[in-house]
């Protein structure tokens, strides 16, 4: 069985963000050399997602109205969490919404997708470096 | 390691509806002939869901008028995806509670289940041929 | 390759609480030997979660608060599911939110984690025994 581990690295300068990282993780596979097997690719921090839905613009302003609407930034007293001294209770429920990992299958030394499924982080609480975890065994 | 590839097809005729999969997954886990790993199952498109819960009647029922209220399919105008001549703006925004894909364990040449485990697809724009990707990896 | 499995048992008194279980798991990743693989770790249960993030008291009970709103325990009558004699209709809706299972890579023999990654069992309908699956496979 072989392994492979990769990190990448986020810097998305707005509090709530969008970003492909689909290219990313497919250098990550060829770099794996792994044929068949699974891709494991999970946000390393708790105010992030990781997930795969369509790479369109409107669609990605959608989910940040609905996600504002759902878990909102504002007020700060909303959040028990924001009495720590953080203001980001809200980035905490926005990631349990879209999830922080996600698993691809590797068919034939590629990411075994649909027709459109693309690979996003989910920034939530921006503004600083944050890490992804690539994780990859198979043959 | 073995490895294994299959796909199911779906063709739910309604715009929401969900479909227990769990034999069609039990009869590729016979297939692969892994005794011991893992089984993921995920949707291969972006308006759909694989997930796992109780097969009851009622629940589901339940399950579709909550996603509804969380995201509505209408009014069309709700959504800025729906600007691109798509209707399923919504479909998006279930598909992300309910998730993309499950990973079962695979133990003794069976998914490891509790007693009221059953796998489904939630379909959320209906319709139309959509595929699921189960793919197995283990000894 | 290698394969472990284990079971931790969870019975927590009230009808919705949150429990660290990282020690437990990390103590599976030891027992397995595996120094590169995958470890799955998901509710047997289908009204409890298990899923991550940071273990701030503030934020846990943020988290009771907001699926209590967004998939309220009363009135029963507002889940058809409820009328096969069960009350926990809200319980099935909060475990989709916070999701049934994670997948975690094992690194260097240890849990990959970014600064604040914990492992939580939530449970949304609690006062009985229920079990959480630990698998990991790897070299």
């Amino acid at each position: 069985m072989k392994s492979f581990r990769g990190e990448l690295v986020m810097n998305l300068p707005a509090r709530m963000a969008f970003r492909n990282i689909t290219r990313e993780v497919e250098e990550a596979v060829r770099s794996s050399g792994v044929r068949e097997g699974l891709c494991l690719v999970n946000a390393m921090h708790i105010t992030a997602s990781v997930f795969i839905n369509d790479d369109e613009k409107g669609l990605l302003h959608d989910y940040a109205r609905w996600l504002e609407e759902l878990a909102p930034h504002a007020p700060a007293s909303r959040y028990e969490h924001n009495r720590t001294g953080e203001d980001n209770g809200d980035a905490h429920h926005k990631r349990q919404i879209m999830g922080r990992e996600v698993v691809v299958a590797i068919t034939e030394g590629k990411l075994d997708f649909g027709p459109w499924e693309q690979i996003f982080y989910g920034e939530f609480d921006g503004g600083r470096a944050k890490r992804v975890l690539v994780k990859i065994i198979g043959d």
